[in-house]
């Protein structure tokens, strides 16, 4: 049968879905999920959910949740858009600023999904690489993305876990000629964020998720924050009603209790710490990190050797092959518990050469 | 400032989200929601959730639910995809299968969102006029579509109601040199459907939607089965985690509950029966519905004062402006409560005409 597909379509490698092994006692620590439950306010929320209202559409612009959004951030509801996981949100920026006329730009190593959103919209991909090892940005950042109409800025970045010097954004901001989106899922385990850029210009949008520091990647919520004008044109490519009930109900119960994503991210912070340190103590280079996971390479820098000796011994992590990610694996900040018994197996793994 | 948005999106409208008024006693039957509650089958889901999992990223593939349609169809997993209601299931398809080489056709007057969803693509419409006031397919369907690369039947048609001649399809399916997306979100409430062809043409795609027949407009679900290629490509272009746990938990319990639906779906044809027999004594001409509404002329013709005359009264319909549509409106089918109520109003309007 001929193919009926758009060429772009057609000539894409397809969807591999992320690994989900079935294995016993596995320590499942590749997907960056919270080490800890939701806020006990979504149990109270699935509680009070009416069922038979499930008959009726939902709200299709998410108010309620919205406002509380603004409410947080000091903006107006008119200043943010709601989307199913932050992938929505992802594929509504592509389809409104990316197009063969008009390129993408990102960093490289980063979040390997933008690639495959601007292929689907024909858009050439301009890449920013990050220097070796420190996967800071380069000094040209401005010029060398100078033809692009999005750039975005993972901020801290995935999978490196570093984040971005906060005046460099600002600069960014105010001198690229384009849309500037700050990718912040991992904002809330960093010591700052980009959020205040919104009220200053124009062409900056801050998106964020609810899959890390709310502990709710099994909801698909995120949401985007941005000028009045990006947002209003965001929400023509939205799908009508793209949130349902339960989803705006239980998003907005866990992100209302501030106190608890305080508490829960500074948790991942002090463990994130301890980890790292005893990493480092086994010879292992661990990029700094600003998220719920490190980026860290063993000592023979060999990621794919580490990451298969952990998963003989149960324990999945994430490893990018690649002349720069190579030599890493990436880790999420588990529990304590978890962290005790990564270390532990790395500590089988590499101080006795004769092991894996 | 200047604009970043691509062309297409920076001359489109905007989305207008349908009307949700907020009056007293009202009646709402405006967006053909189910008369009824979902199925009881829901509720138990819903109380077996286990919110701590939410913690966790959900199915990306759905295989439970997409095994359990397709053993109700007698196809294969790899014959199914599932979406974020049926809306999500569109924007797949366009994306996959127009762009500005690549047009669509669709029947006119029908579901308005095609339209706007190939101006996203940049893509050509050509409109196939159905006959006034029958809203029949043109003899010369073939070759008014023949450009096309997607052309979609929505059947029964919305907001006409009606539905077209097996036949006629399969000589469609089998002549038309594109991929023919049969639009079924009101086909439970039909004498027949076009699911067997899915089994005979590599080119035909049938989508359907929770939204109506089962009741389920707040969970958002839907879903398509096509030949395996179709979906292995409509899988290249979705959102990694489009559902979330609970939508993929209440779905399957609410499809799996097959003697719900078909009891539901009965009492909904009879009311509609009913319904409309009451609406040709009082003078209207009613197109033959095989939905769960009905599209219905007042003596007059005037579909606008009809329309405002039932809001006067806290009754909530649909009316489409336009020379051919204009004459009618469209009402969902709700309780037999309801459709009294409907009835006891119109018979004030239409009996007297002085009242309105």
């Amino acid at each position: 049968m001929k193919s009926y597909f758009r060429t772009e379509i057609a000539g894409m490698e397809g969807y591999v879905p992320g690994e989900q092994p079935k294995l016993e006692n596995l320590c499942k620590l590749n997907t960056n999920e919270n080490a800890f439950p939701p806020s006990p306010a979504v149990k109270r929320a699935i509680a009070e959910l009416d069922w038979e209202r499930l008959r009726r559409y939902p709200d299709p612009l998410a108010d309620a949740l919205r406002d509380k959004i603004a409410e947080v951030f000091g903006l107006k509801r008119e200043n943010v858009i709601a989307g199913n996981g932050s992938d929505d949100i992802l594929t509504m920026l592509f389809r409104c600023f990316t197009s063969p006329e008009l390129p993408m730009a990102c960093l490289y190593p980063t979040y390997s999904l933008y690639p495959e959103l601007a292929k689907m919209q024909g858009a050439a991909v301009i890449p920013v690489p990050l220097a070796p090892r420190t996967f800071e940005l380069p000094g040209d950042l401005l010029k060398r993305v100078e033809k692009a109409n999005l750039l975005i800025i993972t901020r801290p970045n995935a999978p490196t876990g570093n984040s971005f010097p906060l005046e460099t954004m600002r600069e960014l901001c105010r001198n690229f000629d384009g849309v500037v989106l700050f990718d912040e899922a991992y904002a809330d385990f960093a010591d700052d964020n980009c959020m205040e850029f919104v009220k200053e210009f124009p062409n900056v949008i801050v998106s964020r998720t609810f899959s890390k520091s709310y502990a709710l990647a099994g909801l698909r919520l995120g949401f985007a924050v941005g000028s009045p004008e990006l947002i209003a044109g965001m929400f023509k490519v939205k799908d009508s009603y793209n949130l349902d009930r339960m989803t705006q109900a239980l998003g907005l119960a866990a992100f209302s209790d501030r106190a608890y994503l305080k508490e829960c991210s500074e948790k991942i912070r002090t463990i994130r710490k301890d980890f790292t340190e005893r990493l480092e103590n086994l010879g292992f280079q661990v990029v700094p990190s600003q998220t719920n996971f490190v980026f860290a390479a063993p000592p023979d820098r060999d990621g794919e050797r580490c990451f298969r000796a952990l998963r003989d011994r149960a324990i999945i992590v994430r490893y990018f092959r690649g002349p720069e990610t190579g030599d890493y694996v990436r880790i999420t900040i588990g529990t304590p518990k978890e962290m005790d018994r990564v270390i532990t197996a790395l500590r089988e793994i590499y101080a006795n050469p004769g092991a894996n």
